[in-house]
């Protein structure tokens, strides 16, 4: 496991083990393969990687990316400025927001509660949210809380609401049931009872 | 699937996706991560992918990673140069070279025979090899064809053995069996005939 490279390969190795999912040994796998590579390769992707923050950031109203002063959603005029979701993640918006789906506005928390990972509401852009919300220019009716449906995301959804609702803002939360296409038999004891609670009539 | 981000987004995406084992749904996982963070951690890894292979290269002799002119292990004087240890890639050297397990030279191929991905002899270090095994100043008495013990592997080692031993020198292949510490219930059935044919008296 102490195995040690030449210091220019183990520098690598540690920095590419620093991201999600990649530990020592995937690490020494991409760093060999890289090693391998035409020198333009690597030298793309380090220049892709500090382009990033350099072209790009978040939105500061609805903390989506955004490549200038305000994300191209919230800078959309077409868009429902009375619904808000709120969601964990930017990658969720890029989720939610395919053709038909929905024409309302984001907020995004950028995390999720997890008292056990030591994210607290000080962390997320909470108070930023509710700073949006209570703005009297606001044109917000509704906020649907879109956090996961797992543990944290829960959590997150019902301390949100705690604060919300108090405002006279209805607070919703995305329904729970089978996915389109999937099949009963693999589907998870939780969700058919969460798709038995939500049956509707035909 | 045909999800679109800003371009600077985009094109990291891209470039980790080039990576192996790293599809297009990774690579926006660690994309999103990477806008996450503090500026400084794409930045050192930008610089450490810079700087590989500056500072780093391949052994002219062994074509296992150097710093310098020869590799650690060519320039070594200690090791015993009548055994050469062939592998298909550095990090076979890396897990070979512990203490006590091997002390003589290595020759990495830099890849294996594959015909259905169109890896031919030609893309390999064997030209090297056979040079270097033919030089008359060479001390090589045995040739291990340490290659990974699955169907190109042992291609490999098997059409490497057809071009070495006419040379008189002696080859070898490492010896198949139960691992150390491995369950026999576990074992597969070709390991399983692999360790009695070569079973040995106590």
């Amino acid at each position: 496991m102490a195995e040690k490279f030449p210091e220019p390969l183990e520098r690598l190795i540690n920095e590419l083990s620093r991201l999600p999912t990649i530990g020592r040994k995937s690490a020494q796998r991409l760093a060999f393969y890289i090693l391998k590579c035409p020198r333009e390769q690597p030298l793309a992707l380090a220049r892709a990687l500090e382009q990033l923050h350099e072209r790009l950031g978040f939105c500061p109203r609805c903390f989506y990316i955004a490549t200038g002063e305000l994300c191209s959603i919230c800078a959309d005029p077409g868009r429902d400025a009375s619904q808000l979701c709120v969601v964990e993640e930017p990658q969720d918006v890029a989720a939610f927001d395919k053709p038909g789906a929905y024409k309302g506005l984001y907020h995004v928390l950028l995390g999720r509660l997890s008292p056990l990972q030591g994210v607290t509401p000080e962390d997320l852009k909470i108070n930023e949210l509710l700073t949006r919300i209570k703005d009297p220019m606001s044109r917000v009716q509704e906020v649907i809380l879109a956090t996961n449906p797992n543990v944290d995301g829960d959590a997150t959804a019902l301390y949100l609401s705690r604060l919300i609702e108090p405002l006279g803002i209805r607070t919703t939360r995305l329904g729970l049931g089978l996915s389109i296409g999937s099949s009963i038999e693999y589907a998870d004891e939780l969700t058919i009872r969460k798709a038995f609670e939500g049956r509707r009539e035909l």
